[in-house]
């Protein structure tokens, strides 16, 4: 079939809306016409060609929302007009990483994935007659788009979908890290790092915990505002010191943080939410991606004296049987959503949410098709 | 009072067998009567120079055991007669770290004691006049030593004083980081680099949880003999191998081990110890104290995958509270710590208890005063 999509032709250059080819869901494989869409740093990242991993032409877009048109043969847990999110880190409930009962890394469709590709080692897409890639198993920047049955979790259709398509990435990391990675506690003490989507839904989290003092950090003081809005108690700007951010920190709390959170992508920013964090037991929680090659490094004296290094892909949520559940807690309103979706715009105007979020102008952008 | 004691008069130089003078005891304080003390990897790393914090003249020595002989004012928690094991990890029960129930990082003599210095600011050993530094709060090379009364655990009197002593550090530590730190249950996989004291704890302490494969890593396999008889099931020399040693390791577990312990102080083997844990759920602890400004690194991926990089100081111990239940266990020989003194020698010999562990042919030396 056909579908509307912004292909990325070519890394560096602005999306394409082209009219590309849909093959039929094969085995296990879920036809899904998304509705909504989120734009992330993640998509900007790999468009920008930094991410080593990165193919061309590709589909990118991880973060949508939609409805079942057609299953591929043997798929029992969803049916056309069934309401779901798509998943960049699946769910099969058979593997040793999902049996274990102490991750989310689920290895089901893995290593196609980071191909590009669905489980079966070919594409799905297509544009005059030459394969494109998928992108993190969900490619949400096409209206019609396959996706592994085990990569979809089925929420309720009265859900708004403009609203938790933001659940199948950046809000759903950021509270999840808080819930299930760092297992923040009431009264503990939390400093956020990056104020974007990600960082703000970590706010949100953590005052969902009922954390005591939550430290906003970020060199754009515009972000002061809806850190404010989700509970942040303080806030910082580190361009207003002289001396390093975890020493600010620490001289503002005696001896650091109960827990702190990279939400950026920067290596020596994570340096340093390890080091802010409290003597004996304070942990950090690396949520953010690195360029390609980049370390992390501190004195290992940092851990000897109780310091925990840790780290979050998609919240340690499991897609498929706890993404339901926070639908209905965002439906009920106790996740909020709206205050994330700054802007909204149809797929012609997709490259114009990139340049919002690079001129960090934006908290989400979400596309509508 | 005179007192017999090694001292270390210069870095680098050996220790010199000479008779000191101790004053009393002050407030809060205690004088105590050494009988054994094990040599500790600590106390070459300070001897050697290599220790930026390192003071000289000093009496080293951190892993003794004794009689108290007289107490200062206000001392209500030990007598004369009573057998004490000194602590370089006090135990206050007052201070923020001691009241959070989530480390055994007191405070309490932090301070003065990282100045070789008792809690006054002064110190009570002097020789030819002259003063000379207490170290790590304990300083058991000198039979007379005077240590905080917040720095004493009391044991049975009936515990054999020549192996105990080692639960003054090294056995502890590695037992400690097995049980408070790791938390390693029953089936778990653990890989351990470094079979010095340490090492040897760890493996004895994993095989104490039940742990399932137990990997002992060392390039000297004349010590994979004592790590098989504390439980060792696999064992690997690095020099064997023309890959990296964590390549080595997740090949032969598929993903890496559950828990990694380094017991070295090698910053490359704390890399290679983190990135060797399973991809999901594996944690690393790091042990070994690395040389003065050197530092760990490691791709921030390793942990967004899901492992965990933690530190452990005296196992996380708390010293006056729980260490006279580890001497009962070593009683009762749940814990054994007879295969750990590989040699005792008089005082007089200390400097050979240095060579053997340089040379690689000791576990434990125990001094004899």
């Amino acid at each position: 079939m056909k579908s509307r999509a912004a292909v990325a032709f070519k890394a560096g250059e602005p999306l394409q809306v082209a009219e590309i080819d849909v093959a039929p869901p094969q085995k296990h494989e879920v036809l899904v016409k998304i509705t909504h869409t989120g734009i992330c740093h993640t998509d900007a990242f790999t468009l920008s060609g930094e991410d080593p991993e990165g193919l061309f032409p590709v589909v990118l877009g991880h973060e949508g929302a939609g409805i079942v048109v057609e299953v591929g043969e043997g798929v029992t847990s969803v049916k056309p007009g069934d309401h779901v999110i798509p998943l960049y880190t699946a769910e099969c409930g058979q593997c040793l990483f999902c049996k274990s009962g102490k991750t989310n890394l689920c290895t089901a469709v893995r290593t196609t994935q980071g191909k590009g590709l669905m489980p079966d080692g070919t594409s799905r897409f297509s544009y005059q007659g030459k394969p494109i890639f998928h992108y993190m198993g969900c490619s949400t920047f096409s209206e019609y788009t396959v996706v592994a049955e085990v990569s979809l979790a089925k929420i309720n259709p009265l859900a708004n979908p403009e609203q938790v398509c933001l659940l199948g990435c950046g809000v759903t990391t950021g509270l999840g890290a808080v819930k299930n990675t760092a297992k923040v506690q009431e009264g503990d003490s939390v400093a956020v790092f990056g104020l974007g989507g990600i960082g703000l839904a970590v706010i949100h989290g953590a005052k969902l915990a009922k954390a005591g003092r939550i430290i906003a950090i970020d060199i754009n003081p515009a972000k002061f505002e809806l850190a404010k809005y989700f509970g942040a108690t303080d806030f910082v700007n580190p361009a207003d010191f002289d001396k390093p951010i975890q020493q600010v920190i620490i001289e503002m709390t005696q001896w650091g943080v109960d827990h702190s959170f990279e939400c950026i992508g920067n290596v020596n920013v994570m340096r340093a939410a390890l080091e802010c964090a409290h003597r004996g037991w304070g942990q950090s929680v690396v949520i953010g991606v690195a360029g390609a090659g980049q370390e992390i490094s501190t004195r290992p004296f940092q851990l000897v004296t109780g310091r925990r290094w840790l780290g979050s892909a998609f919240g340690g949520v499991k897609g498929r049987s706890q993404l339901p559940a926070m639908v209905e807690d965002a439906m009920a309103g106790r996740i909020e959503l709206e205050p994330f979706v700054t802007h909204t715009m149809p797929l012609t105007d997709i490259n114009e949410a990139f340049e919002l979020m690079h001129a960090g102008k934006s908290i989400r952008s979400v596309v509508h098709f």
